[in-house]
C-alpha cells in the first residue's frame, strides 16, 4: 500500500497497478461522499467553471457548483459546502461539482485498474471494502496547488491504520502518513489547526465546512468513477 | 521557512527567493560534510559516472568516487562511504563524487540565492548559520528517486527543531517534518529502522555507512556552492 503525496509525484507510480483512492479533505471529496450517501444520482467534477457550464447547457436538469473566493458563483445552484449535498438537495440528482485539486488528482489517476473517493465520512467503509479487494492500493492526497497537504496526508494516515494487520508493504509516504495520524489522531480538529491551509479556509469563512468534513464515519457509501462519473459503488 | 520533500516538487517553489539547504542523508550530503571538513578543497557533485571521468581526464589529480551496486566502480579513488572523505584521504583534494538524488536536488536549485549543504554531521553549525542569514530558507529533499523519504524529511525536521523561536513561519511540508522529527528524535537510528529504503541500503551491506551518516554535530564546516563546486563557506 502506497500514498502518494501529491499530484505533482503520481508519474513515480505505475497507477495502471492501483486501486486509487482520491482524498481531497478540504471539501471535495468530503462532499462528494456525502452527496453520493444522500442519493445523488452522480457527481461529475470539473476542473474548471465554464466546463460546468458546457454541462448546464447541454444538461439543464443538471445542478452546478462552483465558487470563487468563498462565494456561489453567479447563476450556479450551489459552492463546494458538503452542506450543499444534503439529501433534499441531491437525491436523484446528478451534481457537476468545481474542484481543482480534487480534479487534477482524478485526471492524474485515470488509467488505474478502479477510482474511489475517500474522506473521514466514509472512512470505515472505504477502509472495509480496500481490505477486500486483493488489489495494491494507492492513496492519492490531492493536496493544495500540487504540493503536500496535511489534512490529505493525514487521512492517508487513517486509512491505513485501518487497514493495520493485512500484511501491506508501506512506502516511506505512507509510513508517514500513519505517523502522522498518529500524532493528530486524538483530535484531528486540533491538530490540523495549525496548519496554513486552515487558517486560508478560515479566512474564507467556512470553518462550519472544516468541522463537518471531520466527521467520521457518518456515511457509508463509497463513491467509484465510471467514465466520468462518480456514482456509487455496489459492492 | 519551508521545506521541499522531494525534487520532484521544487518547481512549486521560487527558488531565487531563498537559500537552499539540500539534504541527502544517505549518503551524499554526509559524505560532502564530512569531506569539507576533513580539509577538502572542493567536492564537486555529479549524477554519472561519466561525467567523473572526464573531469578525471583534464585533472588528473582529482580524487574521482563512484559506486555501482555498492561497489567501488573498477578505476575509481573510492566509493560514497562517508568514511572514504577522511582526512588522510581527501585533505587539500577535489573530489568529483557521484550521486545521482543529491545532484538532481542541486541542479533544481541552482537558481537560489546561495546553496549549501545539510546532514546531522553538521546540524547545528548549520542551523545556527541559517539563524545569521534573514533570507527564507528553503530544506530541500533529495529523496529516493524523486520521491518521498523518510530520512531526509526527518533531518529537514531537526533543522526546524533548532529555529524554533525564530519567527518563522512553516508550510505543510515543513510542520510534518518537524512532527515526524518528534515522533523519531529520541532513536534516529531505531525510528528509520522501519523504512523501505533503510531496508536496501541493508542489502547493499553498508550498514556501518548508515550508522555514521546518523552521528550528530561531529563536523562544524558548511559546504556552499561555487559555481559547480562545493567549499567550505567561511562565515
Amino acid at each position: 500500500m502506497d500514498v502518494c503525496l501529491s499530484p505533482a509525484l503520481i508519474h513515480l507510480y505505475d497507477v495502471e497497478k492501483y486501486v486509487v483512492v482520491i482524498i481531497d479533505i478540504f471539501r471535495a471529496t468530503s462532499s462528494i461522499c456525502y452527496g453520493i450517501d444522500n442519493g445523488a444520482d452522480a457527481i461529475i467534477p470539473v476542473a474548471e467553471v465554464e466546463e460546468c457550464l458546457v454541462y448546464k447547457e447541454s444538461h439543464p436538469e443538471y445542478l452546478v457548483a462552483a465558487e470563487r473566493n468563498g462565494e456561489v458563483v453567479k447563476g450556479f445552484d450551489f459552492g463546494n459546502s458538503p452542506f450543499s449535498y444534503s439529501r433534499e438537495k441531491v437525491a436523484g440528482k446528478t451534481v457537476v461539482l468545481t474542484t481543482t485539486n480534487g480534479t487534477q488528482a482524478l485526471h492524474l489517476s485515470r488509467k488505474a485498474k478502479q477510482i474511489v473517493i475517500g474522506s473521514f465520512l466514509n472512512l470505515t467503509a472505504l477502509s472495509d471494502w480496500l481490505k477486500t479487494t486483493n488489489e495494491n492500493i494507492l492513496l492519492v492526497c490531492a493536496g493544495w496547488k500540487y504540493n503536500f497537504n496535511l489534512e490529505d496526508t493525514l487521512f492517508a494516515g487513517a486509512v491505513i491504520e485501518q487497514l493495520k494487520g493485512g500484511g501491506y508493504v508501506l512506502d516511506d509516504p505512507a509510513l508517514a502518513a500513519n505517523d502522522l495520524y498518529q500524532l493528530g489522531k486524538e483530535d484531528i480538529k486540533a491538530y490540523l489547526k495549525k496548519t496554513s491551509h486552515s487558517e486560508r479556509l478560515k479566512q474564507l469563512g467556512i470553518e462550519d465546512d472544516i468541522a463537518f468534513c471531520l466527521n467520521i464515519d457518518i456515511t457509508t457509501a463509497i463513491p467509484v468513477l465510471t467514465d466520468t462519473k462518480l456514482v456509487k459503488l455496489i459492492a
